[in-house]
């Protein structure tokens, strides 16, 4: 066992017994003593390590901000301190916020998102103090307790604290084990425009009997959304696809080193084959890499069991873009604007829910090449990356708006339930988790 | 003052004191006393006139089946006892059951549709009676009490009964006067296809990031339907209108002749123009002559407010088919097979629920051009004549399909308030309607 494993060893007891006191907190939306508890208690246990601790004040909860360190190098690491509500209750074997440990896993609501990377990251500052002295690079925490919210005051601080936030790399939430136990890192998430398409008729509803004189809505949505996508799935909104960049010579390559079971994947959803048949090699090209237009939810008229006949006055669909760069929500709300007045459907209504830009790193950054170094070394084989998620987080504002790269790297696992009743970690996983966060800063200040 | 006309005048009292009798009855669907109560009111109040009644059980209310008069001309009259339910209560000025006379107009749930039509009748054979003796032509009683819930037994009594129902001429319930104060009749009836398609994609809902690998079925939906029409309105399921005649001459002269106020219609509906900016000519001409293809309801995902990033597993459209002569339920779901089929929509299911066969009666016949002569004569106007409602009705089977004509013929006014609060009729329309049905009865026995 070397210097760092006997550390953090040494410290199990007290490093669970800390982590199940954050636990504890109920920083959910709609509790303000939780979510300030949190809050509170986050910023303590970084002034315990010694860093300087700012707290960013919002109309929600606060931001913890904190300093730690010294060095040329500035790592950033971005976390949440905020939970998914734990309904529903009587589906959960231990209660939510008393954390227990169970056959090595620790059952908590935030075990994994994301109290646990939160913490590991804390505590591997001090297990890198134990081990080899004060930290050599600038660390900044950036804890928020709004992500599970949309994250609605990242943005607007991050520009605001843009120079004490830029750094030369970030460790973001998320990533851990796959299905065959391998270490998994994302360097990108993609973005997201979520709207809403209306489309008006009559003042209200008609019998169905005036069809032949009277518009509907629903058809005319029906065709106005034919527009939007060709029958192999291609969107065909104007202007779209030439905002989508060819994926590199590097992230084609570690795409293609993904371990990716289709098969497995299909019998999950149910389903004879994925969409145009494709092989899955090109899903999981398509998945990680391509923009995608979704009918979230479809709503015209009389939508209840039985029948009713009645020609709808209104008509509208929830569709969600997922963005890789350079598509961003502005850009997407522009071109589909224009792609509709073109075709005559300038009487449609967009209307513009959330809106994210999507985040990719490059891969051959330091902190990506860092990480996957220090992988290598603490478990023991090479680890996986994926050039970006197939989903979306608010990544952007903090790492590309300000010039960084990013990875995601983090405590889960494929059975973490996050989200869930039963959401836990593994804890072998938790203080291995903080060996590598160890090894990482120690040869990201060397190298970077 | 003529010698019906007197007789009437005569009985008002008596009659409007029936008229309340009868429309005391609470026969709607869910209250088997207040339909039992109806049906045998109106047995008994026809073997008053002398009429040979029968009770047609079936395993909702019975039909109540009447015959009376001599001669070798036929007349079928169908109406319903049965009535909608009063909701909402509230908004009734005087109790839905219990009929009550204010300005002249007669407020009672049913008093026009159809207990008004009804009686009429029964109460014009005891005036013909007076006037002129015996009746001189066989008057066939249909009074069904099913009429609001889809007369599910219509068609299979008028199968069995076919020799007792056949007649040379039907009265059908409705028709009234129109805005202007024009009597006015409808030869027809469209028939409906009423069905849903469905289609399924992943065993559940999927988080929307899978959009590029899953399919999705509201898109495919979409696809689907974006065949069926184009962006004309023209309904382009395969062979669909090969199967639409024309108008015919005559036809055409009444249609022409319909008084039609297209921008009052707009200005109703709050609509700036009608389906491709057609005239008021095109526009009446479509509503009763065309089929239609209308989606009533259109359902997949996520529909409440706000946002949820899902991909649906399922998403369904309900369509109304509204029928011309030749166009079929049967035929309809026969050709839309066929068309989802040959552009491999095989998975996407088709459920009927109603259907119903259109009837469209010849102009020219007997029937029509005698209730025409006795409306100029009772009226002394030329009355409306429409080919066809654009609205839907179970007339096919008690006529069309038994080689007969028939035409609708009623006691309504614009202001009736079929279905809604309020519902009432002019008591000087209903004894005039006698007076016309009498003279009906009269010129059909000598002209058929």
């Amino acid at each position: 066992m070397d210097r760092v494993q006997t550390i953090i060893a040494a410290q199990r007891d007290r490093f669970l017994a800390e982590f199940c006191e954050f636990l504890a907190f109920r920083s959910m939306k709609g509790d303000a003593a939780g979510l300030a508890g949190a809050a509170e208690w986050t910023a303590a246990r970084l002034r315990q390590i010694g860093a300087a601790v700012q707290m960013w004040a919002t109309d929600g909860p606060p931001v913890v901000f904190a300093e730690i360190g010294q060095g040329a190098t500035r790592l950033l690491s971005y976390s949440h301190y905020d939970v998914q509500p734990p309904d529903p209750l009587d589906l959960w074997e231990s209660p939510p916020f008393e954390a227990t440990v169970r056959d090595g896993k620790l059952f908590a609501r935030g075990a994994s998102d994301d109290k646990g990377d939160t913490l590991a990251r804390i505590q591997a500052v001090e297990v890198y103090q134990q081990a080899y002295g004060d930290l050599p690079l600038r660390l900044k925490f950036f804890v928020e307790g709004e992500e599970e919210v949309g994250s609605p005051h990242l943005a607007p601080l991050a520009a605001q604290h843009a120079d004490l936030l830029r750094a030369d790399g970030v460790l973001w939430e998320g990533g851990g084990f796959d299905e065959a136990e391998r270490y998994t890192f994302y360097c990108g998430l993609k973005g997201i425009a979520y709207l809403e398409l209306r489309v008006r008729g009559a003042s209200h509803d008609l019998h169905s009997s005036f069809a032949p004189m009277a518009p509907n809505p629903a058809w005319r949505l029906v065709q106005a959304l034919n527009t939007l996508k060709d029958d192999r799935d291609n969107i065909t909104v104007d202007g779209f696809m030439a905002h989508v960049r060819p994926p590199t010579t590097a992230e084609l390559a570690y795409i293609r080193a993904i371990p990716f079971d289709g098969a497995a994947v299909k019998a999950n959803w149910g389903i004879p084959a994925f969409v145009n048949a494709m092989s899955d090699e090109a899903a999981l090209l398509r998945f990680l890499t391509q923009p995608t237009c979704t009918i979230c939810g479809l709503r015209s008229g009389f939508i209840e069991e039985g029948e009713k006949t009645v020609l709808p006055s209104n008509a509208l669909v929830k569709l969600d873009f997922r963005l890789v760069p350079d598509l961003t929500p502005g850009l997407v709300i522009k071109l589909l604007r224009g792609h509709l007045d073109r075709r005559g459907y300038s009487d449609i209504e967009i209307v513009p829910s959330a809106g994210m830009i999507g985040a990719r790193s490059d891969v051959t950054a330091p902190v990506v090449q860092t990480a996957v170094a220090a992988a290598r070394q603490v478990y023991g084989h090479e680890p996986v990356v994926y050039p970006s998620h197939g989903g979306s987080g608010p990544m952007y504002a903090l790492v590309q708006a300000l010039g960084s790269n990013g990875i995601m790297a983090g405590v889960c696992y494929p059975d973490v339930r996050m989200h869930s009743p039963n959401e836990n970690i593994r804890m072998d996983d938790y203080f291995q988790h903080i060996e590598f966060l160890v090894e990482f800063m120690r040869r990201f200040a060397e190298n970077n």
